[in-house]
């Protein structure tokens, strides 16, 4: 069982009030009294849940973003919104780029846990991660299945990954191989995956996936895209699970002899406003960033005050027409 | 003559320990005394300054970056480095995008100065605003130009614009149009301009300055553009201060039945890591971004530390050799 203010206080032989001043750093302490409450807490491990966090209403205004990194176009963009929303509420935001590293994130969990922030949104999730375990943290994922009680707000993977698979068929192609995510990560954006396979069954077609992590250096993609390209000399059609990859693959299309999209199809996936006005051409799948920025503040604000939320939100993707399939 | 801790002592009838206390929320405080502090702090306008943090050392162990926008990927990978490495440090860091809006730097501003960060790293800079003008704070600038006292870090702006002028006249270009930064921003970035004209000049070459602001919409860019190439039909260079720009400049030129580099030959400036990699072919000025941020944090210690720190910092360019010059 977890512990609790009380155990911690029982231990330190001290009141539950001086146990909250001494979290919340507030009144007359002697160092003798701190000391006793935080070897307490050490030793039974306990984190400040909000409940001991509220009973002064202590707040930091400052609300922590947790995701890979923001030199992905899509996340630097998402970045962008939530922290120019959450800056007209009141708030300044923390930002963490985990780059997938599990001990950067439970070290800016951490810091929810102790109060540095008031709430989390988070799009980036290493596994067993314990501390994303405790009940009712206001925190909000972001294509993250992280546990059962954290909310998690999306955009459609599914109908996006059947659009594009879909496009390419209905434009003729039947050898389409699609570059997906890392399956290791628990992400929603997996169900893009699961699309595409389920609309190449449909048709007859033999699914064949490549996984490349985006958080590789571009040297290590750009290997797995030339070995694709060895490997697979009559593919018709790539959809890729985001634009990055699908840019780099226009770029070394070329070095192999074949032309976007008179011998290849492409469709890409994010559709930022980077990519659409420097790459216009990429007929992409867009997310709707303001809305999902708007939808995860909304819901960590509900988190906050303890309201009741859903457990999923799905939002609207729409096609990007470009000239590449 | 600024208020100080003194004066704020006197008016409210307290101690200058007390007022420490009061802005340190140190010890126990009846809520008079407080409520007495901060209304003279108020009517004196006082700003609680370094040495009254320092007087009891507390530490946010947060540093604020302040940049125009993340979704500039010169920006994005900027942010990205000095986070990774601040992170490495012990530091957390608040972002602000400021999108050169003077109210929401101010508020930022106003947050270094009421101890809710250590230290403050400006990439943006809205002219006249008050703050800046206090002495010793712990901020440096990048590329920016804000007072006598804050330590600017940049990379050589004039040798990358005099690499990138001299490569297009040396490859035979004599109509050279140079999309500059605005020119109502005080940056170090203009002497990118100032060595486009010096070279210009020295070759007896008539120098032609589109002025574009990289925090409007992309539409509006496009449109500036657009108007570039009805008015300039015999153009045959464009040297671009980013390469986002340049990456627009080469999808319109097919508008104008212009190839690059056949009819247009192009040079951008930056070389981050995506626009090299998703645009190979773009011949560009690479800044160090690796060295920026290091050396950005080195001299951001020692102004937390009180060392003598130089007035400016320059790094050395390089040139990426595309195929667009």
């Amino acid at each position: 069982m977890k512990p609790k203010l009380d155990d911690v206080a029982k231990l330190a032989n001290v009141s539950k009030t001086t146990v909250s001043r001494v979290l919340n750093k507030r009144g007359y302490l002697s160092q003798e009294t701190i000391d006793k409450v935080y070897d307490a807490m050490e030793k039974l491990n306990y984190q400040p849940n909000t409940v001991a966090r509220q009973l002064y209403n202590k707040k930091t205004q400052i609300i922590g973003l947790i995701f890979p990194t923001v030199t992905n176009p899509f996340f630097g963009e998402l970045v962008e919104e939530l922290e120019k929303k959450l800056y007209l509420q009141g708030y300044k935001v923390i930002i963490g780029n985990s780059m997938n590293d599990p001990e950067k994130e439970t070290n800016y969990l951490n810091q929810l846990l102790s109060n540095q922030v008031d709430g989390l949104i988070v799009g980036t999730h290493n596994r067993n991660i314990q501390q994303y375990k405790n009940d009712n943290l206001p925190i909000v994922a972001i294509d993250q299945i992280m546990n059962e009680d954290i909310p998690i707000i999306e955009s459609d993977n599914y109908l996006g990954g059947q659009i594009a698979t879909q496009r390419l068929i209905d434009k003729g192609a039947r050898k389409i191989i699609h570059i997906a995510g890392p399956d290791y990560l628990n992400t929603p954006a997996q169900r893009r995956r699961n699309a595409y396979e389920d609309t190449m069954e449909k048709y007859n077609l033999e699914p064949i996936c490549y996984t490349v992590d985006f958080n590789i250096p571009y040297k290590d993609k750009i290997q797995i895209f030339n070995r694709m390209f060895e490997e697979q000399p009559d593919i018709e059609a790539i959809f890729s699970s985001n634009d990055l990859d699908a840019a780099i693959i226009m770029k070394l299309a070329k070095n192999f002899n074949k032309k976007i999209p008179e011998d290849i199809l492409l469709i890409g996936y994010d559709g930022t406003q980077l990519m659409r006005t420097i790459f216009p051409e990429l007929t992409t799948i867009i997310q709707p960033i303001n809305q999902i920025s708007s939808k995860a503040i909304e819901v960590l604000n509900d988190r906050l005050e303890s309201k009741e939320t859903l457990k999923e939100y799905i939002l609207p993707v729409t096609l990007w027409e470009g000239s590449t399939s």
